[in-house]
């Protein structure tokens, strides 16, 4: 068994919360329980890490130090939750893996992608999600919805320009390989939202079976 | 000016502390005041992650997190603290660097040293430290002075053999470039190890003075 990897991409404020539930209710309707998971963070270890990444801290966070801590949570994450619930054969469902990796620290932070590669094979060897839904929504809708919810963490008091890489980042990466990525307009109604996610969820349910 | 970079190096209860303090005081009468700082951590972001790593947790942390961790304050601490103090041409003493990454994750949990080389190349470049000192003592002996001290940390709690392992490392890699390394036998008196170190404390002035 090898279970089925689905990852949520997108900006705060894109919905992914939202759209994580209903993905899990459905698949339980269908008689499957997904473990449903985050980064960063994901286990006490992980979350600890990123407590530490989305803080407001007097001193700046170097852009080398930020990556690095986001492997080491994600490592923490893979080895001792991701891997081990893929290996029974459940689903798994995280909100943001190594796609908001490339997308926030390539293309917000300018780091060199060669870098985030070299570490993304290191710590996850050959395990890519599954599927990969990114939730597209301008950078301003994403940014009201993000300011009127809650205290702005560390990422999320960034600049537009930096929302502006990232979202670009997630779009360049998912129209590069469509067989994994799925764009959704997180603009549009819940209800449409939700319509145009139904396909993959059937596809995620019919892997499941195997 | 490029300043003159020094680690202290050996495990629990070699005497770092107390040979730090001493070469500090050395260099004090000679009119250098040297930057005194420490691994893991060194700047308060570096030191949250040094809490992180030495904690115990409930959860076991994984290698290659533990791996990441340590490299994350690692380059928090050379571009906030080491590096702008080395452009102004100053001594830092640090207790321990990267020599102890060999040591402990290299040595002692058995990290591909490849892995090490790599994160090292990346976060420091070319920087290297100028003179390392190695306070050797038998694993029983540093143990003992360790235990007696206060309570042990994730890395204290580990098993002689883990010691063992990371002794050797820190002797073969002095070895290999003994323009660099000098072992100290820290098991001998204060006073001869203070002796012993007098003619590197001269070296250190010297280049510090250009």
């Amino acid at each position: 068994m090898t279970g089925v990897f689905v990852t949520l991409e997108g900006p705060e404020g894109a919905g992914k919360s939202t759209n994580l539930a209903y993905i899990a209710a459905a698949l339980r309707a269908a008689g499957c329980e997904p473990l449903l998971t985050r980064e960063p963070g994901g286990t006490p270890i992980a979350e600890q890490i990123r407590g530490l990444l989305l803080a407001h801290h007097e001193e700046p966070m170097d852009d080398d130090a930020e990556l690095l801590l986001v492997f080491a949570a994600r490592a923490q994450h893979l080895n001792r939750v991701i891997r081990p619930a893929l290996a029974t054969g459940r689903v798994v469902i995280s909100d943001r893996f190594t796609d908001a990796t490339y997308a926030y620290q390539g293309g917000g932070r300018g780091i060199d992608l060669t870098r985030i590669a070299a570490l993304e094979h290191w710590t996850q060897g050959d395990l890519r999600p599954d599927l990969t839904l990114v939730l597209d929504v301008p950078v301003e809708v994403g940014m009201t919805r993000a300011r009127a919810r809650s205290a702005l963490d560390r990422f999320e008091s960034e600049q537009q320009s930096f929302f502006e890489a990232v979202r670009s980042s997630y779009l360049s990466r998912a129209e590069l390989a469509p067989e994994r990525y799925v764009i959704v307009d997180a603009s549009a109604d819940l209800d449409q939202v939700q319509q145009r996610l139904q396909p993959f969820i059937d596809q995620v349910l019919e892997r499941w079976r195997g």
